[in-house]
């Protein structure tokens, strides 16, 4: 892997806001449809051999979904439900997440995803997370969120190198 | 009208949130209703004499909605399109909200407005917004929102002492 296909994650103290940069070895299109596509998205978007699975989804402007990760004896690890607020191919999505799991609802994060355009057909992926706390952002970073995000953007690129998008 | 009904805006310098209280002398059931039923918030979600108008609404977990202000002459004076994350009557509205008529997409906010119980059959309303940027923020309180809103709740005072909820 190419040292600019790092995760890079910021987080300035004391703001309720986080970036995740992340760059990708395949075009603007086939990152964004791989980010926006159940199908695609159960290939890659659980970390650690976990599955994701999906309680329901609609990803269109004004849609919804609900998914989960398992573990590998069917065990719910974690559950995000969200609406998409806009979703613009294959430049912009901005969606809101909620963490099921918490004992107490509203904690919600809004978040855009930006794909910007590299050259030699690259993408980089620009994730801007923002909760309605500094607290909530901590929790999240707190989460082990980095750890996890790694493995799912090297499952990724995994799938790009064998050319599965 | 109570001096406790006054409208009162908080915006810490350098955050990119805002928080807007207000307290109403109606039960939080009747508040929250005003807030969530299009039917009555064209009653009241307009101020200077303009009207609200939706080009579309579901009120509901999943939903979205699209409402604008025209002024008495059928101008379109600002539109705003969102999507509904939770809504748990008569308790907590948990949407986005993105500002149409600006000339850039992405600016969008996310809203919680928590309806808490107060003695004597009156309710406090939290509205509670986070946007992507400090600018975000104030450029929100630039546009004269204040102004706007007072008025508004304003508005709805009037409803509410004319036993319209």
């Amino acid at each position: 892997m190419d040292n600019s296909n790092k995760t890079k994650i910021t987080a300035e103290e004391g703001k309720q806001e986080l970036f995740i940069v992340r760059e990708f070895d395949a075009s603007r299109e086939k990152v964004f449809k791989a980010f926006s596509t159940p199908e695609l998205l159960m290939e890659f978007f659980a970390p650690f051999g976990n599955k994701m699975r999906f309680n329901y989804h609609n990803y269109q402007t004004g849609g919804s979904y609900s998914w989960y990760n398992e573990d590998q004896k069917g065990n719910v690890l974690c559950t995000f439900n969200g609406i998409i607020h806009e979703i613009e191919a294959p430049i912009r999505l901005i969606q809101t997440s909620e963490f099921m799991e918490l004992p107490e609802r509203g904690h919600v994060v809004l978040e855009k995803m930006l794909f910007e355009e590299l050259p030699n057909g690259r993408t980089k992926l620009i994730i801007h997370d923002v909760c309605f706390s500094v607290a909530d952002r901590n929790a999240m970073i707190d989460s082990g969120m980095e750890k996890g995000l790694i493995e799912i953007f090297n499952n990724l690129d995994h799938l790009i190198r064998n050319s599965k998008l």
